[in-house]
């Protein structure tokens, strides 16, 4: 099983504080120091739209020279894959929204322009030796639109593979989905590309993401994300928690028998560390509070 | 699916602040309002050991006429058994803890002096018309003995079948399991006593209960226990939350297609409530904040 550290972009995106890059830099290492290996690093987006992510380029300065590190960084159209290049990024990831209300609210343009603009990206990223994979957003439901058919889903998939990537991610953006969604889509995701990688992406805004990322797995999923602490509150649902939590998600694969090598009391500390960084009361995961077992 | 509402007794037992009887009654009308039937609604321990439930007898006066309740009182020993038969109990719940360890600590004596008194209890219930259940607690793991091997707890199952209750139940105590262990032990169980009831009792200790309440469904458990508001803080792990949320279960159940018949914005909105009532900040449960989906 390989785990996507997700907190410095998913996760600090979601939360008001905006952390100092020498911080987040911190985060960087400290996630390589337990165990991880690859981490959405940041965003290369507009910094009035997203100024959680305005450090973009100072921030992998700062860590792209560390030899552990697959860097992703996550990227909208060609100008932001410009500055990924630039900035030193193993990997980029682009984001297609499955629904055309939250794909219209976030980046202002529909299902279809974003496949596009996939499809523009692909062969640059490709060309520079970046590593690709896309993101499909709202696969398990939509703020906006409500449910999201699984065909449309697949529909969305199917678009984005005209250019195949090296994986596509299934995400439950607001933490909407349950495991018999995932069951479905994951299954019908590898009917249709059975070569390229599966990753899953929860929130467990709901208390259904640990259930799916146990679910994806054993539909065949090997790559999941999650977020140190659990950080990155859902701008849909205020009070709600984000990702599911890397700690706790170690603490349900390792249990279960699987390995990731990750050391889960480093980022069970990490966690504990970057809820106090962001000002938060506690982290959102458990097990920094709760402890492993057997002890 | 039949869900029992375990808030008034193994919820409220594990917080500090001790509700008036009224607020508890109000509890389990407002339960019942919303669809639930069968309500773990006390226990009947020595008020010095156990003050939460002090006042058994008076609230079981205030709510036993109800019709739509199937009340369930919790017994140690033949003294509770008498007190609950008295107070109109129609169920009694009996606790045999797997591991020596939490059996010594919390009841002052080891397992088979806990299987014998379940012995000595259920013909008296039986004969006064109750409905019985046992409750095997630490199935999951112990918080003084560690691991609890599935032959252990097979070995207890066993003991108790020597006068088979009308269900059992296995309770990961401490929030430790995982979904491989729950299936497991659910098909041990099955085979062990294949007509007797079977239900499951997790809490989210370690962020794994709703993963683990659904793995107990899909392997054939048909009752499980839950917590409105999700409240019952561990009292082995400061911090944690308690029981899973009846809300968020009942979200995971719709969502996946199992039919309860109890009303998931009432229930939030009592979770809501009762976590006020017992002045915590916020409930554990998430979805009277984050609400259901599709709004």
């Amino acid at each position: 099983m390989e785990i996507v550290e997700v907190a410095p972009r998913d996760g600090l995106q979601n939360e008001k504080k905006i952390l100092p890059t020498e911080v987040k830099a911190d985060l960087v290492r400290r996630s390589l120091d337990a165990g991880l290996r690859r981490l959405e690093v940041t965003a290369f987006a507009r910094p009035d739209r997203v100024p959680q992510m305005a450090d973009a380029e100072d921030l992998m300065a700062q860590v792209r020279d560390d030899p552990r590190l697959t860097s992703i960084g996550l990227v909208l159209n060609r100008r932001g894959l410009d500055r990924a290049i630039d900035a030193g990024c193993d990997e980029v990831t682009v984001v297609v929204v499955a629904s055309e209300g939250l794909a219209l609210r976030n980046q202002g343009v529909g299902t279809a322009a974003q496949i596009e603009a996939w499809h523009a990206i692909a062969p640059v990223a490709r060309a520079a030796g970046l590593g690709t994979s896309v993101v499909v957003a709202a696969s398990f439901g939509c703020p906006f639109d409500g449910e999201v058919p699984s065909e449309r889903v697949l529909e969305v998939v199917e678009g984005v593979l005209a250019d195949a990537p090296d994986e596509i991610a299934l995400a439950d953006t607001i933490g909407v989905g349950v495991p018999a969604q995932v069951r479905e889509l994951v299954t019908g995701v590898k009917a249709l590309a059975p070569d390229v990688r599966l990753r899953a992406h929860f929130h467990n805004t709901r208390n259904t993401g640990y259930a799916n990322a146990l679910a994806a797995i054993e539909s065949g999923v090997t790559v999941l994300d999650a977020s140190t602490g659990g950080v990155g509150g859902c701008p849909f649902a205020p009070g709600a928690t984000g990702n599911i939590a890397t700690e706790d998600l170690l603490y349900l694969l390792h249990r279960s028998g699987y390995a990731t090598g990750a050391d889960p009391a480093l980022i069970a500390a990490t966690g504990t560390w970057l809820a106090g960084e962001l000002g938060l009361a506690q982290a959102p995961a458990q097990i920094g509070r709760a402890g492993w077992f057997p002890a």
